[in-house]
């Protein structure tokens, strides 16, 4: 067979991409920050489960990937929002997709509809 | 601020979902099969830069969560071929979704057009 490469071609740029989307509670924050929230407490009350620890390095995470700006406002007290970038708000596809793709197919009861190794 | 985590439901599932196609080399594996591929050196050919060792392991694990079946046919040699599940079909969403934000965001040059920290 002829290498066929060029139909998939080398690509880095998606790896990443997929790591950084699936990381734990990436899609999760990503998702809550689409619905509105912009503040810690926000985010952490749409995402149950997620300790403030992991949500804290998860949006620290995001900020450097460049898919979210935390903003600081010198009121008393200190208001901190963070808000999605152009190319965080870009994910919207993406994480609609994997919602879709889990609904459909990750519900923890429902067996594969195709038998393995047959 | 009314609690308002309805808006954005618990959902292991999609934590699940995101963590088995953000694996390293996992989407393009089944971008790769997507693209035709069944043989494992095929997969291998499609992808460059994954190792023998990787791509036996994510196929394995891919197997087990549904996403492909192996199938072995008794020829001489043996031959063994590798066949998305409708799961693994229904993944081309994700994955098309993925490969254009990736493709739009990225890339490895391209600055971040928003300043992070402004």
């Amino acid at each position: 067979m002829e290498k066929s490469s060029e139909r998939v071609p080398q690509c880095p740029s998606y790896n990443r991409a997929a790591e950084i989307i699936g990381s734990r509670w990436a899609g999760a924050v990503v998702r809550a920050m689409l619905g509105g929230a912009t503040r810690f407490s926000e985010i952490r009350d749409y995402i149950n489960g997620i300790t403030d620890r992991v949500l804290s390095k998860r949006l620290k995470d995001l900020e450097s990937e460049g898919i979210l700006t935390r903003r600081v406002f010198n009121d008393t007290p200190v208001r901190i929002e963070y808000h999605l970038t152009e190319k965080g708000r870009a994910l919207a596809r993406v994480v609609d997709a994997m919602t879709e793709w889990a609904d459909d197919w990750m519900a923890a009861e429902s067996p594969s509809p195709e038998p393995a190794g047959k």
